[in-house]
């Protein structure tokens, strides 16, 4: 495997396309802060698998076109290159392309709006990742967040769109909240909460997730899982909405936020540890929060609660533990932290 | 007439009281980005038209007496001499100064508000210049949005007020869109588009506006054509509310990004002007989306899209084509991008 | 009294204990920018008044709660010394500890949410003065208002809680607005607006609260009168309404605005007064507007008004009067504003 590993390294080094081929599998990977290609082939496996489990395979040609347009973009605007082997510039794409035939009806235009979309999100990356560069701190995924509700909402304002979103705006408190359980059909919530980070409502591509995790490191996957974990397990004890609960969506920002915070930005310990445990609860209430503050607009939060709760937990720059450099994945997104753009 | 602007520049050097009616003038030229006293007064001219043409001749009151206390602000506050005499504190309150009369009864109070509102648009525009100077940029027009705002949000609150915006609080999606069509009516359209960055729905300001751009800026003149031209007919396709957009709605945020990214803060070219068009859907995008998000508050968008979207597209930094410095316009507004407060 | 003070002093610096009972005390008088342990405990006492009066002593419990546990996360998170020392990490988390028992209804849960939100409100206030520094800026009580706010919201989405904000969810410009009359019934209803900066309603803690201000700093006193007089005969004058000014509700942001404009971070003069009773105009319609901005939310403007017209007064830095330093409570926030963190 390693050999194998090394000798794609080399002729991404090489060949242009290759190299541009390197990139966009990395962008996959990058959304949970991964830096490896094998990563970001194994989500794009499961990404294709919740496409086709929830009959929409028009969600895995989003995907592909989102992240191939996105890292184009940054080709042609030139982008360090660096960064853009990386996989920096495909992740937000990559997922503006799963959100807009997720949340839009099926036509031609919604296939123009996509390929708009995915430039937008290579341009809002660099614009936002050169303010967030004076804290020391990257955009992360919210140049997604920021254009997929910038469409959504646009498409209120379009007669050729229909939104799709299942959410009907009112103000907050007016709807009702359904009760939930302890028992062991949470173990499959707590996968669909791993998968949700794709905005896919399927445990299997939870599970391929926390795999292609495992691929590139041991402590991402552990720290997901205790994302994923803790916050159900808070949202259920605070009473939150059963029916949203069941579909994953109030794991997916926490594992985001407990693999940022816990495994790769930090040195996994033990004051590290507690920290996250503190940041999950923050995660969870400002996606509760936002959910609120969304509702007279009936759009999702989607991943912008870790952004926040991200940018909160590292500002004050704590070092619990000095942050390791021997780690690839590790080395390549603090660098990025540091340098990016 | 170069001998008459060089007297006319030598007087305003060495007559304070004539110095401060050039500032006043170039005010309402640094709305569409020119430094050129001539082209303020063309502007000034073009919203008297439609401030008598529309029946509310008190608008060019409020505007004159917003850009003149908005400057007395400035210059009570000791701005920086270069920026004040650049009419680059004039802008601003001058749009708050035809906001307000347009959107509030007429009444006494409604003057105090307007001379209060403008002296907040000096303080603002100060304010957000200090912060915007991070990263390179100037605040644009959003002292006026962000001023005029308040002021319609507070009106809510205050009994001795009448909100006139013709908007409906209501939750997005709610309202019904007009079906519109492409024919020779989109003329005066485009026009409208143009006197909409005054707030003046009228295609003979518009017109005008476009000869004020001529006198100073060939480049300007024709990417304020290219961006209402593009904006309205994208809105048209895209199913657009057509009574909106016969009133010009949906060019005015576009001219002024056309102007800015491509005619006046880089040099225009081929790549730019690619740039430029992708500028004008981003623009009319984040219009659209920024509509929905105000619905409830029923307040209008004004020029926050312009100052959002332009921001997006300068972060990045992309040099496409270096600014050359040959041109007075393009000079003083890059060495304020750069230089402000 | 001067020698009880030294001997205190000398006493907090040699014994840790000592030294987090004072810096625990300085937190309620940094809320209104004094820091001074006699002037905090004197608030403490205020604070305490105000509870019983209104027959919920719970709030003084969540204020101590609120208090000590945000300040003790400031020395988990080993913050620097001589900003944990002057309270600087008290003044936000007292408020969350006001404002979560008296927003939630009583139950065990809210006291573990209380105890969240006051680390949260800690590591809040690390992270905006994190970024208000690159402008010279500090945070002031914007933590607690975020912080708040996001608990508040959230609780809409858990069933656990049960907000009583007494708002109801509305559209802008829905609500009635009550008639009021200038008399003397307004002097309590000034004091209320002193005692409404704790979220108390009682002229009995509005008063004790200047006596508090008295002990540190006679022009802060003054000003919080200023602020307080200025605001609430504005509002009333322009039609606000009547329901909301009798329990002091325009009040309390001015009174904060005025103190910092006026009388700390500015020498006072006569140019100073005169910014200053712009300031407290601007404060009053920041907040009329984010009365209707927060409307369809039924969540309140806690003392953002404050914070954000602060902002936009001190960060066109003029300098009207440099600070002098021979004042111990300026030259500390002061000094704190240049190297807070």
């Amino acid at each position: 495997m390693p050999s194998v590993t090394r000798s794609w390294d080399r002729l991404s080094d090489h060949k242009p396309l290759i190299g541009f081929v390197d990139a966009c599998l990395r962008g996959p990977a990058q959304v949970v802060l991964q830096n490896n290609p094998l990563t970001g082939l194994l989500v794009l496996v499961a990404i294709a698998w919740g496409a086709f489990e929830n009959g929409q395979p028009r969600i895995l040609g989003g995907a592909v076109l989102g992240l191939v347009v996105g890292t184009a973009t940054a080709v042609a605007l030139r982008v360090d290159e660096p960064s853009l082997r990386k996989g920096l510039f495909g992740f937000s794409p990559l997922l503006t392309g799963i959100a807009v035939p997720t949340f839009l009806d099926d036509r031609p235009l919604m296939w123009l709006y996509l390929v708009l979309g995915a430039i937008a999100t290579t341009v809002v990356t660099l614009a936002l990742n050169a303010i967030f560069k004076t804290w020391g701190l990257t955009a992360f995924t919210m140049p997604f967040v920021l254009t997929t509700w910038v469409l959504l909402l646009a498409a209120y304002q379009f007669d050729r769109f229909t939104v799709l979103t299942n959410l009907k705006p009112m103000f907050p408190g007016e709807g009702q909240l359904s009760d939930g359980r302890f028992n062991w059909d949470l173990v499959p919530t707590f996968l669909r909460g791993v998968s949700q980070i794709y905005l896919i409502n399927s445990w299997v591509t939870g599970l391929i997730i926390l795999v292609a995790l495992l691929v590139n490191s041991r402590w991402s996957a552990l720290f997901a899982v205790i994302g994923t974990v803790g916050a159900t397990v808070l949202a259920l004890w605070f009473g939150a909405d059963a029916t949203s609960l069941d579909k994953g969506l109030f794991g997916f920002n926490a594992v985001l936020t407990a693999i940022a915070v816990g495994a790769v930005l930090h040195r996994p310990g033990a004051l590290v540890t507690l920290y996250t445990l503190f940041g999950i609860a923050l995660t969870l209430f400002v996606q509760m929060a936002l959910t609120s503050m969304l509702t007279p607009l009936a759009i999702p939060v989607l991943t912008a609660p870790f952004n926040i709760a991200t940018w909160l937990l590292l500002l004050p720059k704590r070092h619990f533990a000095p942050v390791a450099n021997h780690e690839r994945a590790k080395e390549t997104v603090v660098s990025t932290v540091k340098h990016t753009v």
